[in-house]
């Protein structure tokens, strides 16, 4: 793998200050799973009735952490949660003792922390294919265990990095019946999978109150409207995993309160974003936002249609404001469109409607406006009230450069 | 635009020897239309019954010439036959004024060669968005019919390039009743659709006898496991469109002869892979073969998967046998998989099965294999019968230096 050690230049300027979650605790560790000098481990316990939603990869070829993640979620809230998170090993495709090295894990984690088994939840990622030394992680838990503070969700943060460049974190307060309830959420992922150690890993608290099956709700739809509109280059890895922990420990019961959604919505866009910012290679952060639709599923599909092209994606990198190929993107998307109603803006500058290019506009505005590095796609489709935004980076060279010459 | 004059590594040696269709004659010509110093036009015109098929890009914001051609293909095949293409300008996104240009030129065409207007067809390749000048096609007319010869198909295939790197021919000859039936055929394209100019463009001539629906239908079949089988960077053109013209001149009814529909089969997957021979920064030739799906639908949703995926193009340009991003593409696919089914190998080198690394694979083995430059990657996925082929290429600096830097 090569040795990317620029930080991304959409990184933000500094990792956010992130508010102390009450009733959850953090520590990590360097247990050497792959990496040396560095964590790569972390342990999070939540306080007796923390309810744990999730959302997961899609994919058919699931890693076995997944697999043992979505088995359990939507169990009881009673006692204790825990989250063990590896970097290093993605402990993907390896088979039965894939399955194994999950179960001696979770089983140590319950050992040391006193947590059900049932409700510690493991991630790894990292390289596929390769056992999970999970003796190294387990050897470590004790230390982990006696370190856990509520203030190290930074440190958390960082040592669940693979190919990132940057750690990711962002949080949200929100006042209600007179008190603060506090949302706190880190991130890491830079390609939807990247060179062999990549993936995206989500993992957000709050101390609001919140029935476990009203968190999965809520956390399945704003997944739909955040972390499901961002693509890197249209890859899905075999780990991606959300949790979400609601602790309770406010005393504030958010289970239908519309200002904590909207704030946990934020910190998911907030996170998604980052991921995209850390995209591999990416020199640009494109809002591609798509109105007009037949519906907003349609609008959805042409919007990924759009910013998953690779000759937009490259266009952009080029600075070309290229809208004949997002014309090519909404026509391939497989979605209802209408050539001559088509109308595609880049940022404020109206390019094309019609079907045609639009008579005031000249090119050198457009040319002007890429050289920015927050960029907005904007096509009215002109057939219905569908509308979706997506979110997504340009491909560059040093995309290849991290997937294709590492070894080289 | 970047000028590549280097040709694809992956280029045959030489152009073929194309056996002359009795019943067609071409001519190709400078007309300006946007290059200078090299053929721009190129004119057929076929006998008197000659059978015309036809498909076209499935793309919702199809060019106007497409949208003229399939109006047309179906209709009676009396008189005489004409097929007009020009480079340089794709007529595409051109609202109203393109449908206007496609009727001047095609109207034209009709004037000076005596072939009825819904018997001439064109195509038009280059830049999208700019209006076509369409006088000076029609002002090289009269030039073009006059030239008009048997053994010009070569030069046809010249005229019609854009960055293509070398032009695209093929041939096959099989005995029917005792007497030689020929096919020749010319293509263009080297990405599904290139900075501002390409697209994929077929034209395939026989002097066999077939009925013009039984000749749609075969052409329909034969391009699902052909044409549509092929992939350079997922993005499809706005304009791609293949002509398929029975003269008849040979006399042989070849209707529904088996033989004949192999040799054409051989033609267009032979036309086909030289297309992606030539994608933009090619360096590797990538044969994948899915088997053991639940239909042969689900395999080539596989195939394509894996053909599509930017994480496996790049792995194959850095020439690393990275077996997990197979997984990845497989499983993201949609289609059904299992993860502890799989099995799969690079070329005779059996790199997993049942779902984790084969016993004896060595990395070295494979690391070796992938310095080839025609490559060969099997996914058993242990579940039916179905199987399907894809043909595809890596993605390389090449692609974005195609792509992204031709205006810095």
């Amino acid at each position: 793998m090569a040795t990317i050690t620029k930080v991304s230049p959409l990184a933000p300027a500094a990792f956010p200050e992130l508010p102390v979650i009450n009733g959850a605790r953090f520590a990590t560790v360097e247990a050497g799973v792959r990496y040396q000098g560095r964590t790569d481990v972390m342990l999070a316990v939540m306080d007796p009735g923390t309810s744990v939603a999730g959302v997961f990869t899609r994919s058919a070829t699931r890693a076995a952490p997944v697999l043992d993640c979505q088995e359990k979620i939507g169990g009881s809230s009673e006692g204790p949660a825990a989250i063990l998170v590896n970097s290093g090993n993605a402990n993907a495709f390896t088979g039965h003792y894939g399955q194994s090295s999950v179960a001696e894990v979770t089983q140590a984690v319950s050992s040391v922390t006193g947590v059900a088994v049932d409700r510690v939840f493991t991630s790894s990622t990292g390289v596929i294919g390769e056992p999970l030394p999970h003796e190294r992680i387990v050897a470590q838990l004790d230390v982990l265990n006696s370190a856990l503070q509520d203030d190290k969700l930074e440190d958390a943060a960082r040592a669940i990095m693979t190919t990132d460049t940057f750690p990711k974190g962002a949080s949200a307060q929100v006042e209600i019946d007179g008190k603060t309830v506090s949302i706190s959420g880190i991130a890491k992922g830079s390609g939807m999978i990247a060179p062999d150690m990549a993936t995206m890993l989500v993992y957000i608290f709050t101390d609001a109150k919140v029935d476990q099956s009203a968190l999965q709700a809520m956390l399945g739809a704003q997944t739909d409207r955040t972390f499901n509109c961002i693509t890197v280059d249209s890859d899905t890895s075999t780990s991606d995993s959300l949790l979400l922990c609601a602790t309770g420990a406010s005393g504030v019961d958010a289970t239908d309160n519309a200002d904590f959604a909207d704030a946990l919505e934020g910190v998911m866009l907030d996170l998604a974003q980052q991921v995209v910012r850390d995209g591999e290679g990416a020199t640009k952060f494109v809002e591609i936002r798509v109105t007009g639709a037949v519906s907003g599923a349609d609008a959805k599909v042409h919007g990924l249609a759009i910013a998953n092209s690779p000759l937009v994606k490259t266009a952009i990198a080029g600075e070309d404001p290229n809208w004949g190929r997002v014309v090519m993107a909404i026509g391939k998307s497989g979605a209802a469109a209408d050539r001559d109603l088509l109308s595609i803006s880049f940022g404020d500058i109206l390019v094309a409607e019609k079907g045609w290019v639009s008579p005031d506009y000249r090119e050198e505005d457009a040319a002007e406006y890429m050289k920015g590095q927050n960029l907005m796609i904007t096509v009215d489709l002109g057939l219905g009230d569908g509308e979706s935004t997506v979110w997504t980076c340009d491909l560059t060279h040093g995309y290849i450069e991290i997937n294709a010459d590492y070894r080289s």
